[in-house]
Parts: structure tokens; sequence; C-alpha cells
């Protein structure tokens, strides 16, 4: 298997020299797309839509059809794996996700288990094989997880949560508790994202919603340490091809440092830092990924050139190590042809700076 | 009027030595005691206990009767500034603060005035000056204020918003309009704290709970630059003694050398960021004010008193320049009891630090 037409995504994170900066966006495929509703609407609900290997492939490339995105994102959501240990996701019409049975007995987490992602998750690895012909190696695949403290707010709050009071109260409580069902998800996290390895997942990314929750000490010990544990355990090279791993905590600027010190090839930024000071901090040990805010999509396609031609600047010269995003999923009220001025932009600008 | 008999918070403020590290707790007045439940069931809702100075300076004092803090902070609220500007604050039941009229229309923004603080403030500035009456010069009065940035998210998008978009929509494609409401903010944040200082408070403070929302640009030109004014706007003296203020910008961890720059005494931290890397930092230029995670209070006496003293050694050697607090208001489930093994820790493992 060799690298995609277009490895433009590939070559950034690997710091390997690109003609332009490549770009995706965090909840590319989403409902900001007219044709995402349409087939939300004919899955019948989210979940469907998730479970469906079909359906999944066929939201995974709406946005390719649209712009000229340098890579396609698996269309899931990182709540299958908790879903796979049994704790029973829904989503009540309108609201956010959630579990049936939150995580809180004591009981029940030692009960707690690693599922097979062959068996219980068998959806997302036949959704990534299906993606994989689709695309025709075309762009590549990100294959992705929720990082275990992620995860975890969601298990023990039973939904998401302004205070993580059940959590943090674990965390000070019975830490014994909380590393238990940290360290049981790690090693799910390690054998889910193996798996959509090795079903084509060409590159990986690791996603840290809530870490940025957490006092700087308990970030390192709760989040951090899983995400280390989970770099470890990856597989490093498929065919020949490296599988580069990008790790993303949102507010986590304050640890920029830590962060990419963990052994992966990329960090992720939400909007709050500035990218040239970001590079300035960790300098070419990872490429940076970023950071655009969401909201920026809101104005017009001046405004969102500018500011997109803003954060290319700060990032600064050179051929490489800079994989432009935005510093959060896309909102569902984005006008589509923001994006296309986006894309526009960013692929335009960049090669203008390379010259 | 001399400083209070307990004036340990303003000279920790001033940097001037003291015996131990006082402490007093954002939203101490609040639905975690039960008799502040009591009066506010009495109160009929929250807005008549915020409009009520008697009983606004009831509950002022309750926790100062339970636990031997060293600061009251007025019972109020943020939004009563916009309050006063006519945006019409409601709360709903069991639902957060939301305005009748939000600003979006150019011309109620230009329509927008500093309301007089006399006028239809006049409660607040009634519960300032009996608050301090019956406080008899035990401890200082704390003023505050929400930021301008923090006091528009809430005017444009007319209640809280997870995403912000009105007014991140407005800051991008009508930068000129979003000035402007914060300009006669500012202004009106001015003359709201000078009336707090001149009714009694001795230290302010200006709460941006929104800041760190805004990417690193932003939040210099559209929330720093509004409190640099307003600092500079404040009343410097009163009676001989120096009145000093505090700025804390939630989850502004990155900026904390701009904001340590402003003019401000202190700086408030929250629990993500490591005080003792923050005072590393900036030096000695500020004293800082934080930074316990509030959901430490969730944990029984002896977890409370050893996650405090790690702020406190974090912080670590010298006799001033540090206010404890939470790195966010106490949560409405927080157990009484925890904060007295809090306070009680705070105040003989400081002691225990200066011999």
């Amino acid at each position: 298997m060799s690298r995609p037409k277009n490895d433009t995504f590939l070559r950034a994170l690997l710091k390997e020299p690109t003609e332009y900066t490549p770009l995706w966006l965090m909840r590319q495929a989403g409902r900001y797309l007219p044709e995402y509703c349409a087939t939300r609407k004919r899955a019948g609900n989210f979940l469907n839509l998730c479970k469906s290997p079909t359906m999944a492939c066929e939201v995974t490339l709406q946005p390719l059809a649209r712009y000229d995105l340098d890579a396609a994102i698996l269309f899931s959501d990182i709540l299958t794996v908790p879903d796979a240990m049994g704790l029973g996701l829904y989503f009540a019409e309108g609201e956010g996700p959630k579990f049936e049975r939150p995580l809180r007995e004591e009981w029940a987490i030692n009960d707690l288990t690693a599922p097979d992602p062959y068996d219980h998750l068998r959806y997302v690895m036949d959704a990534v094989s299906e993606i994989r012909r689709a695309l025709d190696n075309s762009v590549p695949l990100i294959g992705f997880s929720g990082s275990p403290y992620t995860l975890a707010c969601y298990m023990v709050e039973g939904e998401g949560s302004s205070d993580f009071r059940n959590i943090k109260g674990m965390l000070y409580n019975r830490p014994d508790l909380l590393h238990r069902i940290l360290s049981v998800t790690a090693d799910s996290v390690i054998s889910y994202l193996n798996a959509q390895i090795e079903c084509g997942a060409q590159a990986v990314m690791i996603f840290d919603t809530w870490g940025g929750s957490l006092s700087n000490a308990a970030y390192e010990e709760f989040s951090l340490q899983y995400m280390r544990r989970i770099v470890a355990g990856l597989t490093k090279e498929k065919d020949g091809e490296r599988i580069p791993c990008i790790v993303f905590t949102k507010n986590g600027g304050l640890w920029l440092e830590k962060i990419a010190d963990i052994g992966c090839d990329a960090v992720g930024l939400d909007w709050t830092i500035d990218i040239g000071e970001a590079r300035r901090r960790v300098g070419d040990k990872v490429t940076l990924q970023g950071n655009l805010d969401p909201n920026v999509l809101f104005a017009g396609p001046e405004i969102v050139a500018a500011e997109a031609r803003k954060v290319l600047d700060s990032f600064g010269p050179g051929n490489t190590g800079h994989v432009f995003n935005l510093g959060h999923g896309i909102s569902q009220f984005t006008p589509p042809d923001s994006v296309t001025a986006l894309v526009e932009t960013v692929h335009s600008h960049s090669r203008l700076l390379r010259k």
C-alpha cells in the first residue's frame, strides 16, 4: 500500500516538506452540511448513523466532495468505546449524549473490561475499511478516539457536565477507582486505535476534550500519563509507512511542552494560544495542528480569509510542521461558503509564503 | 477611617508582611449554606435578594459568622450593571440569568449609555454602606464588577452560552459595534466601582469569567484593554488608604504576564495553573489570588487539608503576596464542613511556613 495521491497531510505530520499547508476541519462531516442532515434524517438518529458503516462512509466523504480538504476523518463518536463496555449510550432528542449506567459503584468499576474492537466495535472497523475503499487512495484517513480522562468524564458523570463534580469527587476521594477506570480505558483505546490502523487508518488522533478542566498536577496524573501510555502502545508502522499520532487537549495551552513530550508526532491547539508562540515553545519537536477560532466562520469571506492568513503568518516561515485546522469542532450553524473561503485561502496563502 | 482590625487581606494585596496567608472564597455567601437558602427563600427569588440592601447585607455576613474568613465580599450579581442599562435582567426558575432585550441591533447599541450608579444601582450602594456598618471594621469589604467583555457576552447572547456565537460573530463581523458596547460598559464599570469605593468598599475585584474564550489576539483587544482602562480609572486612595484591585480572567493562565501588567495589585488564578509556576512567571509584580480546585471540597477533611497545603507549598516561601482562594466560585453542593477544614489548614499551615 503506497501513500495517498495527496499525502500533504501525512508529510506535514512527519515533518517532510510540503508545497502548501494542508488542512482538514474537526467535525468536518457534520450538521452544517445539508447533505449530512439528509443522511442523518434517513438514519433516524445519530447513533444509527455511527453504527451503519455504509452511512458513516457516506457522511465521511461528503465534505471532501465539496471542499479541497487534505484528509478525511472517520465519522464516529468518541463514546463508542464506553458504549462497547456496556454503559448503554443514548442520545435524548435535543440533548447531548448520556449513559444508562454511569460508572459510580466500586463493583462496577472493578468489573470494567476492555472491549474487543473486532467484536462490539466491529461497525467502526467496517466503516474504516469501507471508507478506505471509497477514498481510493485520494487523501489519507484519520482514525480517532477520546482520551481516557475525557471518556471517563462521560462514564462517571453519565452525561456532559459544567462542573464535573462526580468525577472530580472520585479523583480527590478515591483516586484508586479513577485510576482503575483510566487504566482499563487506556487499554481499550490502544486496541481500538490499533484495530483502526489495521483496518486502514493512516493517522490517528486522541481528543482530550476535558483534560483542560483539571488542575496542573491532576492533568499530569489523570490525563497525560494515560495518553503517554496510549502513544507508546500504538502501532507505529503499517505496510512500511509510519502512522503519525496527533494529541489534542482543549484548554491545554499551559501544558504544551509536556504534551509535546509524550511521543506524539503532532499537538492540536485550540484558538486561545498564538500558534507562533506555541511554535517558539516546542520548537521543531512536533507538528502543530490548528488553530482558528471556529466562530471566525460566522464572518464574511474576506474576514475568514484575513483571519486564516493571520494564523499562517503567525506560524511563520518554513515548509512543514503545520496542519491547518480549527481550534475546536466546526459549529453546526456555520455557513458552508465560509469553508470554501477558508480552504482556498489556506492553500493559496501558504503556497505564497513558501516562495 | 482606619484599617479593619483584621487587615491581613489588604496587607497581602499591598505586599506588606502578614503573619499568615489570608483567605476568602469566591461566592462564599451562597447556596451551600443552609442559612443563605433560608434568606433567599424569604426573598422570593435571587434578584429580590440582590436588590434588598438589608438581605444582601445579611447573606454577606453569614459565611463570616461560620468561618474565620479574612474578607467579606459584597453579595450581588455581575449583571446588575447591564440591568441598570435597561436590558431587563431576569432569572427563569432553574435556569441561569437572561435578558429580556439582548443587544443585537445597531440602534440599540448606539443608544447604550452608562448608568448613574447612585440612581439605578442605588440598592448596591446602599448594600455596601449597610455591610460596612455591620462589619464594624472587623474585616475588609471587597466590591466587584464583571469585566466589560464578560458583561457583553451576556448582553449580546441574552443568556449564558456554550459557544458565544452571537458575540463572536459580532467581534469578527462588526468589531466597531462590539467596541462601542465595551467602551460604554467600561465607563459604567469605572463609575460603578468608584461608587462602591466611595460607599465603603476597601478593595475591588474585576471578574473576567469569559475572556478566556477569546483567541490570544482578541483577548488583548476586546477584554484586556478595557480592564486596563478600568484599572486606570479607579479611585486609588480613600481616607488615606490605598484601594487595591484584583483582576481575574478565568482560563487566562496563558496571558498571566499581560494581565499582571495592566496596573492591578493582584491577579486571580483558576486551578489549571500551578501557583508556584505563576509566581515564577510574574515575580513580585503582583499578589496572586487562588487557586484550589473547588471540587477538592467534595473530598474528606484530610484530603481538603492536604490539597490546601499543596497550594501553599507550591506558592513557596515569603511572608506576603498570596491571598488564598478557590480557582472558581464554591459549588452549591459543597459540604459546609469542608470549608471549616480549609480555613483552619490555610491559616495554620501558612503560619508554620513563615517560621
